[in-house]
């Protein structure tokens, strides 16, 4: 891999098929950009039309372009890329980045004529990154094989590289983060992905000890465990991932499919995926790129409480106001700081965090650095912001905030209303921070204080995770919907108590169990051919005495004959009924893009309505397993309300390690696990209902 | 009132207590901005250190101050306040605005001073804006009585005003409006509101005709009936009212009542007045500058029918997904349109939306206004959003916006990623909304029609309005909680039905109720003293036989005593159990702010954890009730769900507004009203606990 990804990224030749020496058309801005640039590589135009383009030799066929090509831009019309490849192909090249458009984004012909250029790419043994994709600059070795405008801009290589699936919202950013001073190493838009996808690029990129954060937009992952992968190895190496996913809800997702022809994948998996695995998650443009300038430029803080400073209390209370709805925490300062602030601000200050100079800051702007210092040597301080506004200062507080930067020892952020670019620009140089507003930069502190916690908890679990790790205890071979009481065999073996049951062939059986267990009992029609049972008006809960057993036996036979007529029926099972203080549901699914995933949500209709689930990828630990509870809203109901005791956590997170695990074993034999409900008490967890579906590898 | 206001926003003549020649300072910055900008009216420094300043006469004292004075800036130090006042008294100053710090919001002390200066300025018959204020810019008459920079830069009088008691977040924001070519008619910082307050001055600003829009930053709502009466008439005149409140959370709370030494007042009523009211919330300084941006630059959508244009397929898809996140329905074009879509955009475009015009919409721009008419003329097309990312073409492209815009008759907003200042100028200037990027544009467009449904609703529910409201019924004089059965009778009056109950004195006649109206039923406490009954083990469900009854009454009766030996126990109230398929719990409190407030929210232990109600203030119409209702998370229970039928929602909604109109007519007398829970089925519904708290006028 490593080689041919290396042609793609930092090539040492490139030819340029289909060149145009007019420098404003799609197959013309490349060549001038590589030029300008004054990439070091050969540059090797194509195009029989012309003899030379700008001084540069330019030739009729690939084939004449004189020593070895790595790296081939296919600027030529759709219906030419094909032939295009195998030309290339005999001439060796590593690697091609097709601009073309006109293939899986336009229906089945495009997916045909993608999968013809796909398989000719792997015939001759080239990397294709494309078609209809923006291409690749990489800034550091001025590789400008992109037609996008930021390839003609200043480029001057910076901290972070971004890889996306849309290019054009990728290319806007860029220009975004120019005038913020914020600059990248590599752009690279990965287009329709026939082959090189957003994974393996950004698995490289951020290889490249220069790169400080990848940051990226995806529309579609199409390899699940790959990004699992690559989240897992950048966070245990330190890099952080910023991504911001399309089509996250319906609407968008069907935006995405109208575009890329390709599918969004559930939203929901992959936020668990992102919590799970640290990647931390943006939700449009402008948040990726205030994440990435908060990364870029700060340590991580050790802890959440945050602590401010502001020329205006409104701002200061909007902020706070924010804070507490990310997730952070206001510090409370110390005496020794609040005495100290007192030494230097205004009477009519705040020297409570937030601390408020007030409008005297305007008069006295020293003041601000002064008293933000003290704010940040608090040692209840863990992260902090000072907010501006419009001042005739600006060069001065850019010197108080850079003087900041190269004492502060903690991290800090400013939120700067009204910033010019220049003041933005400066800022950048001297690795701070900057935002437009109070939110964006409490939103980008939250970003980071979540990301370290999210690595704190990775470091901390690594050796759960390979007890978590699942065994090999086989599965019986069936295919379909498990029968209930081997089901319960086989996540007994799992460490998942399900209520116990037994089977009744007859009425007489169901009230000898009945009698044996004790009442109330449940009856509920044990049928492959009867999934929902509930549905069929297969269970009857909650009975006492003989006769109203025989009477519900003989009901739920009939029912189930009545739902369908030919199902097999195998009995009837009898459960003695049980309790808990609350009803939780647990599951697993198999993900088409991330496999076997475990859902917990809280249980009871109105919750259902609500949707309310925590997601992860099978398996988890137990540590990960609190942290999918904490994550549910209404959770507070685990500690006991209305004079209930907390419920067993202990087991509950047990409980729910062992599904993922069981989960994980499964793989691809898993269709579905749900155990609905989970009762809950202070002295056990057990499952009441379990549908298990399999099926054949 | 209007006279005093008139002195305060459009003075004929001006004093400046305490001015300096040096002004740079805040109190010279005000003087040099009124002679900048060539204020009409006569301008008086008031100092003995000078005796002129910049050409200007100075006066050792106010009462030196030859001619009739309508304002006063007082900008003194805070010890000299007071006596400034009296001598402004003395010389029949109408209203004085004060700049001078350290009153209410330092504490006790400064609480003191402020309550002298408010008397002082009563007894001298002054209206007084401040202490501790920016003051007043009124653009159009070129009245420069603040000391914020925005006084002393280009301001040439815009179509919105800004009341804000934070001043500097709101005079940092007008400088960010001023860069986006938004300009402001007014601006006033009101401070600590001693006397002329928020409501008053937002009232006097949009009474006038240049302003379209009201944006303010609220802090602390002192008058809620002042500000209903505001928004209503807002409402009416179709004046759109942006606000955003700063301490919507405990922390934020916080540090308002830190800087400005009052209180934020509930979040969450506030949020229900603006939904009841059509006030427009904005969640920070930005998105409240967005907003105005949007209500100044377009009509008001007909429907919430989204139509986007794209030049990127990702930016399309972050739209759309957050287009449905706030509401936002996307538009589904006819054939017609996209056949003629087709005819003009690359094949590998979208024509769907969102339109696709692709990375070829770079090298030839003018399709880009030529699709966009035609996505904006589809008649399932209510607004329409065109997103562009960075260009070399860009006065082509503000062309093709300022034609699109003359020729639209639907409200449309350009989303610009990387949009240079002097476009957003541009644009602003031909009334076209431009925002950053792509949320920020949705966002604003959800604003619009979520502004112009609530518009909608409100003229709708006119007639409905004046019958909702309530009779005088009177109410007994009561002081605590209500005795169950008094409270019922009261309710009935108003066609609230709860579960028939009868009062038992002892356990026989306990027994003989049951008997009557048939098991199962409940025992309930009846004390004044025991208002929370299941705290008190005072309440047993579902009694069968009277052994049951008797052995719960003695229960009942012991648990009291227990509970509390002295309180006075009028018997234990019988009930017969109810049942429904869904729990809702409705309840009235006398906010401090704006009175009687309604809440209803879902029931069950689980969404009471939750906290997830909705609020109004009392009365409402019925069809305001549905739509509390539609606002909660899990609304879909109430149309059934898991097989139930839908309940009885008209008979719900009546039951909402009579509560809420029996709220409305208690008034004062009301401490609270709880009916939890209320049960609901097809067929009835049906409180079965009441608690009612009455006061004694």
């Amino acid at each position: 891999m490593t080689r041919l990804i290396d042609a793609l990224l930092s090539p040492k030749s490139i030819v340029i098929v289909g060149a145009s020496a007019d420098f404003s058309k799609l197959n013309g801005i490349s060549l001038r950009a590589l030029i300008d640039k004054q990439y070091a590589g050969a540059i090797h135009p194509v195009n029989p039309k012309y003899s030379e383009i700008a001084g540069i030799k330019c030739y009729p066929t690939v084939e004449d372009v004189p020593g070895p090509v790595d790296l081939a831009i296919v600027a030529v019309p759709q219906n030419a890329v094909l032939e295009s490849i195998h030309a290339l192909g005999r001439k060796k090249v590593a690697a091609a980045i097709i601009f073309s458009s006109g293939f899986a984004e336009v229906g089945a012909d495009g997916i045909r004529r993608q999968a013809e250029i796909a398989a000719a790419a792997i015939t001759v043994g080239m990397r294709l990154l494309g078609p209809n994709c923006l291409g690749v600059v990489n800034a550091y070795e001025r590789v400008m094989a992109s037609f996008a405008q930021l390839a003609l801009g200043d480029t001057p290589g910076g901290p972070f590289a971004l890889v996306t699936q849309s290019g054009a919202l990728g290319s806007a950013i860029i220009g975004v983060a120019k005038k913020r001073g914020l600059h990248f190493g590599y752009f690279v838009a990965t287009g329709n992905e026939c082959d090189v996808g957003f994974v393996e690029v950004m698995e490289e990129v951020i290889r490249d000890p220069r790169i400080k954060v990848g940051a990226g937009f995806i529309e579609s992952v199409r390899d699940g465990p790959g990004l699992v992968r690559l989240a897992s190895a950048a966070l245990s190496n330190g890099r952080p991932l910023v991504l911001c996913k399309l089509g996250r809800t319906p609407a968008g997702a069907k935006a995405v499919a109208s575009h890329t022809g390709s599918l969004a994948g559930s939203d929901r998996v992959f936020d668990g995926i992102c919590r799970q695995y640290g990647i931390v998650r943006a939700r449009n443009d402008e948040q990726l790129l205030d994440f990435v300038s908060a990364f870029v430029n700060c340590p991580l803080p050790e802890g959440r409480r945050l602590g401010i400073l502001t020329r205006s209390g409104g701002a200061g209370a909007l902020m706070a106001d924010r804070a507490s709805e990310v997730g952070l925490e206001m510090a409370v300062l110390t005496e020794g700081t609040c005495e100290r602030l007192k030494s230097i601000l205004p009477e009519f200050g705040s020297f409570q965090n937030p601390v408020d100079v007030t409008g005297m800051g305007m008069f006295n702007p020293g003041m601000i650095g002064d008293a933000f210092q003290m704010v940040l040597d608090d040692p209840h301080v863990d992260v902090g912001i000072i907010w501006m506004g419009s001042t005739r200062e600006v060069d001065f507080m850019v010197e108080v905030f850079l003087d900041l930067k190269r004492k502060a020892r903690k991290p800090f952020v400013i939120a700067w209303v009204g910033v010019s670019d220049s003041a933005m620009q400066a800022l950048a140089a001297g690795n701070v921070a900057v935002f437009r507003g109070s939110e964006p930069a409490v939103d980008a502190v939250a970003a980071l204080t979540a990301y370290a916690q999210m690595q704190r908890h990775w470091v901390a679990d690594r050796l759960l995770r390979e007890v978590a790790a699942p065994p090999d205890l086989g599965l019986p071979a069936m295919d379909g919907p498990v029968p209930a009481l081997v089901a319960c065999q086989i996540l007994a073996r799992w460490g998942i108590h399900i209520a116990p049951m037994s089977l009744a062939a007859t009425a007489d059986q169901a009230v000898s169990i009945a009698a044996a267990v004790g009442p109330p009992v449940a009856l509920k029609i044990e049928s492959p051919d009867i999934p929902h049972k509930t549905e069929a008006k297969g269970v009857t809960l909650n009975l006492h005495g003989s006769e109203a057993i025989r009477r519900a036996f003989a009901d739920i036979i009939s029912h189930a004959h009545a739902y369908s007529a030919h199902a097999r029926i195998d009995g009837v099972v009898v459960q003695k009924m049980m309790s808990g203080d609350v009803e939780l549901v647990v599951g697993l699914t198999n993900d088409a893009v991330f496999g076997a995933v475990i859902m917990v949500g809280l249980g009871g209709i109105l919750v259902e309505v609500m949707a309310e689930v925590a997601i992860r990828r099978a398996p988890v630990t137990e540590a990960e397993a609190a942290r999918m509870l904490h994550e549910l809203r209404g959770h507070a109901i685990l500690d006991g309300v209305r004079g209930k005791p907390a419920v067993d956590k202990r087991a509950l997170v047990r409980c729910i390690a062992n599904v993922s695990r069981f989960g994980a074993a499964a793989g691809d034999r898993l269709v579905a696990l749900d155990l609905n409900p989970v009762l809950l008490s202070s002295q056990s967890v057990v499952a009441v209902d379990v549908l298990l579906v399999l099926k054949n590898p």
